[in-house]
């Protein structure tokens, strides 16, 4: 549908008026957060009386009803528009902030053909562990330590054992890596104690944002027995600053992930007719590299979130299955979305088999891992025959020494 | 040094003017919380301008002020008795909540006791993992669900999987454990991307509360490779409601846990000469249990916080060591601080050897889980020959189905 803001009318550009994405921004550094949705190449304000995590907080029926008035009121030929053009800002004129304040992060391990292709170079046999297929793999994450896209990378420094040494030294690392995933943002949440069943899982998630779990791979081999990954990832996690809402991304659901007819059938608590149905995301995620050589960055990958093993409502229902309680504002990772095929891999890691296999790039150099002055840049996009395109702009960061 | 309120006079109590430990009450559920800081059985309130998070916020000269003001006013014959004598509340008619807002919640894993013991039950030849001694294991916990004593445990439901079937099966745990453990809180923090050397960690520490990492060994035991523990721990942390602070503790510092001598030395970045000498913490931790048959507790185990293999500066100095950034309120949890013998344990699951070997209780009932209805009470005391001991007051919980 038309706007009256012309440059949401661009069917190359991320943000018309089906997309409506919310984010937080400022003039300066002293100005305070404010909350507005972007259409076109603008930002339009929204001046909540509350912050954005309390109204994410309201529920659907809220967020439906503000979707309805900001389509009436940015559409082509509508009443609002003169009032409401003063209270436009053109997107490069400010600073885009993180979306909403996040409590806690959580990191689903969903993307099967990543979680495979790792397990592969660990266990060559038997790449999968026996509960992958179970339930939705996940861990916590480090909340203060996520940064908006824009944010420098500093390379991180950390305890590594060469395999070839008797002890290990601290140093910076030399295996960094990204990660492709999707960050979903909870709305509503839940009381401790108290489940979220699967069916009800989807009205307590507000939107999604790009996702790149920087990882340095040294750093984690040393460190992640028995309890799990911890300095190798939250030294920084980049997202998007735009949330795209689940009722924008409503054209793009598509089934869930299918089962193979030996894999399990998700138990009880995990499974929900509607969500096998369309609980499935179908976004196109590429993975971009920008080196100080380059006049223009080069794709590395391209993959789809309809590849992740489990849908975000099950991922929702396993987190709150024993009465954890989300909060709003919340962000779940997906985990690496890697297609299948091996060169939509969704890390380094993937397409460089741990290293082994350097990538040649157009402008001559090669990487096999992220190198100081590289540029990290996800992009994601919908699209699909009878939908307007949407898109959720960028999750960039440069590395520094 | 007596006080002019009496109960902080008794040389049994927690709180005598020494003490001094930080909490937030309110009167009622429509309250505002409000900062103040135990003496004997009450309570002064502080009427911060600020709330308790900025005031750890800054630093320790400002702590240092704020407590040398505390003890000119509330010492024996002080001028200040009469004004201050109307800020005072009794503990008894008041709710305590969490000390302070916690932002990410960290769990180390320093009780070597503890991580031999476990190791053990796993791996009988090889308890340690080659990492265990060269660098502080710790894992990101789950911040949301980390609750002030008192909170009832709600039974967690969850995944698990026993060894003679085939699939797994979702209900209600039952290896429901706890765990012995201090919380470091944080004061001032770090900015993403630089490192708290050790030799100044201990100074963005602001001080120590009980921390009883709950436990679903059963939903632990399948959901925790490779990532981690995540639902096994997610449901709830109880923590005490008191912070005493690092300045309080003074007179309690120990040496850090004496190195074998084939054990690694630390590497620099962990190393520092004073913290070795009295980086360590000669708290007493018992863990009591109240079975709704008993009218008193039993004491189920005692150890000493100067077992963990790890001072809380090497854990900061660590934490930050990538650029992770820490901020005020968060929360570093020591991991179990298990005695060497067999009967100071500091889970159920040393103490009943996984279950195998249940715990006969006075009352004449046998545990080797914590059951519905129990109640577990950690309580935390320091005692030295020439210095008044203080207490921790206690992190108790009782198991709800």
């Amino acid at each position: 549908m038309p706007s009256w803001v012309e440059s949401a009318n661009d069917p190359a550009g991320d943000f018309p008026l089906e997309n409506l994405p919310y984010g937080r921004f400022r003039g300066g550094r002293r100005d305070p957060w404010r909350v507005g949705v972007a259409i076109g190449e603008r930002i339009l304000e929204l001046r909540l009386d509350e912050g954005m995590n309390a109204f994410m907080a309201r529920g659907p029926a809220a967020w439906r009803r503000m979707r309805r008035e900001l389509i009436q009121g940015l559409r082509i030929r509508s009443e609002r528009k003169t009032a409401w053009a003063r209270r436009l800002v053109a997107q490069r004129e400010v600073e885009m902030g993180l979306p909403c304040e996040i409590g806690d992060y959580t990191d689903f391990y969903a993307g099967i053909h990543h979680a495979t292709r790792i397990g592969k170079l660990l266990r060559p046999d038997n790449p999968l562990l026996p509960n992958y297929k179970w339930l939705p793999i996940g861990y916590h994450g480090r909340a203060s330590s996520v940064v908006v896209s824009g944010t420098p990378i500093r390379r991180p420094s950390g305890q590594v054992k060469p395999a070839d040494q008797e002890a290990p030294r601290f140093g910076p690392s030399t295996r960094l890596d990204y990660e492709v995933e999707l960050g979903f943002v909870v709305g509503r949440g839940n009381a401790l104690g108290s489940a979220v069943p699967v069916n009800k899982a989807g009205s307590h998630v507000f939107g999604v944002v790009l996702l790149n779990d920087w990882s340095a791979r040294d750093i984690q081999a040393w460190e992640y027995q028995p309890l799990g990954p911890f300095l190798a990832k939250s030294f920084a996690t980049t997202i998007s600053p735009w949330i795209v809402t689940m009722e924008a991304l409503a054209p793009f659901r598509c089934p869930a992930f299918e089962r193979a007819a030996d894999d399990p059938r998700p138990l009880p608590y995990l499974l929900d007719e509607g969500d096998q149905r369309s609980g499935g995301l179908a976004i196109t995620l590429e993975m971009h590299l920008k080196t100080r050589k380059m006049q223009q960055p080069v794709r590395l990958s391209r993959s789809s979130s309809a590849q992740a093993y489990w849908t975000v409502a099950q991922m929702l229902a396993h987190h709150t299955s024993n009465g954890c309680n989300l909060q709003p504002g919340d962000l779940l990772g997906s985990g690496t979305l890697s297609g299948a095929a091996p060169e939509a891999g969704g890390s380094l890691m993937e397409l460089t088999q741990g290293g082994k296999a350097p990538l040649e790039l157009a402008s001559g150099e090669k990487r096999t891992f992220v190198e100081d002055g590289d540029t990290v840049i996800l992009r994601g996009r919908c699209e699909r025959e009878g939908a307007t395109p949407i898109g959720f702009g960028e999750a960039s960061g440069e590395v520094r020494s």
